[in-house]
């Protein structure tokens, strides 16, 4: 059987702040003693409260592209500059959708900046995403003892909706190849490489919910971690095997 | 808490089974009383099967555009013709990957046509998704009394390694829509519509696997199920507005 336990009770999270421990007191005033088989999902936007990758729009100065692609989108100027500061390209620019390729590789509405929930009272800011994020789940996995996931919403082409995917992930193959596996009929099995940690990324929002209910983490409980420990930049596909480039 | 728990012991489903017996014994079997909150997540696999979806690839004969793709692709050209059948439109063919839309709407690899785990010893054979997988959603969900989604697995552009997606659903709402909801700090949602139903199905192949298993349905305790009910028909989104048609 599979748990996913919100945590919650986690307030709002602040530059600086020691998420690690933010973590860990959630932890335990939720009751829960991590076992083998645990593993951490923390939405992307308290890392970025931690890391304090807030910007103010008002200190944002938007180029000629920025100000092409903001009439054809309809946005603000400057939140599109952002987009250009944080993006390797541009995917997409048609009224109300701007999609871009982070230059972390993940490809984002918005290359994955926040507007909604980053706390009121401070003019027009935006969120960036985590500076690294395999690397933070790294350091969150390393203190907490327990495999890390850092998700963020995520929508697609041809479907309707918001799900999570993984932007950092540490302790777990994010990607777990099954190449070579056999099915039990003996053929060869056509599915070889599952994406865990959007698969856990996923699963997880349906504790944590999607946008208002604040709740920024899970654990979750009796996943199959097997295999290899890689981190999520192995989840974007290479540009050059993209199917859609 | 969200709970997902395997229905374990199902044996191979064959044509003309009935699969609300077979699940209703299942989760008897699992010692699963269902109850408010609950849904039932059902591979696509076990759903083809019983509706017989098998086709011999002997007796398919590929025409000049299926010969011409299976160049391309590299794919058995009687795969490939079963595909042309299946789909409205083909979006990529190159060396391996043959995507193309379903005639239900959804993108997929080989159009959802599956050759691993589809059962031994009778020849070359595929197994197409279901007729109407909204339907039957929506009889096992009458026939069971709870909520249903089927899922079936989806490899991604610009992302490794798959997930699951719904192509059927009922009883839920396989998208909510929560345009006009505010943000903790009184700004509108920037996330405006969830899938659900995706999430759902996602979450669940934690428990049943990818692949070889064999598990193939999970029964998912806790969900918040708000909101009027939607098939999974209405996760595909429109043609024209397409982001990357």
């Amino acid at each position: 059987m599979i748990e996913i336990v919100p945590l919650t009770g986690i307030g709002e999270v602040r530059p600086g702040d020691d998420l690690a421990d933010i973590l860990h007191v959630a932890l335990d005033r939720c009751g829960i003693e991590p076992r083998v088989g645990d593993l951490l999902v923390v939405t992307q936007k308290i890392v970025s409260k931690a890391e304090g990758r807030f910007v103010s729009l008002a200190d944002v100065e938007p180029g000629e592209e920025a100000r092409r692609l903001a009439d054809i989108t309809r946005k603000d100027a400057r939140l599109v500059q952002l987009v250009l500061d944080e993006s390797s390209a541009i995917l997409r620019a048609v009224p109300h959708v701007l999609i871009a390729r982070h230059r972390l590789g993940h490809v984002m509405a918005n290359a994955g900046i926040d507007r909604s929930n980053i706390g009121a009272g401070e003019g027009d800011r935006a969120l960036l995403l985590p500076v690294d994020p395999d690397g933070t789940a790294s350091h969150l996995h390393a203190r907490l003892g327990l495999p890390v996931v850092i998700s963020d919403s995520f929508g697609r082409p041809w479907r309707m909706g918001v799900v999570a995917v993984a932007i950092g992930a540490a302790g777990l193959p994010a990607l777990q190849d099954r190449r070579g596996e056999l099915d039990r009929d003996g053929r060869t099995l056509e599915v070889t490489q599952v994406a865990l940690a959007d698969i856990v990324a996923t699963a997880a929002c349906l504790a944590t919910g999607e946008g208002a209910e604040g709740i920024p983490a899970a654990l979750v409980r009796g996943c199959p971690l097997t295999g290899p420990e890689r981190p999520a930049a192995d989840l974007v596909r290479p540009v050059h095997e993209d199917l859609f480039a």
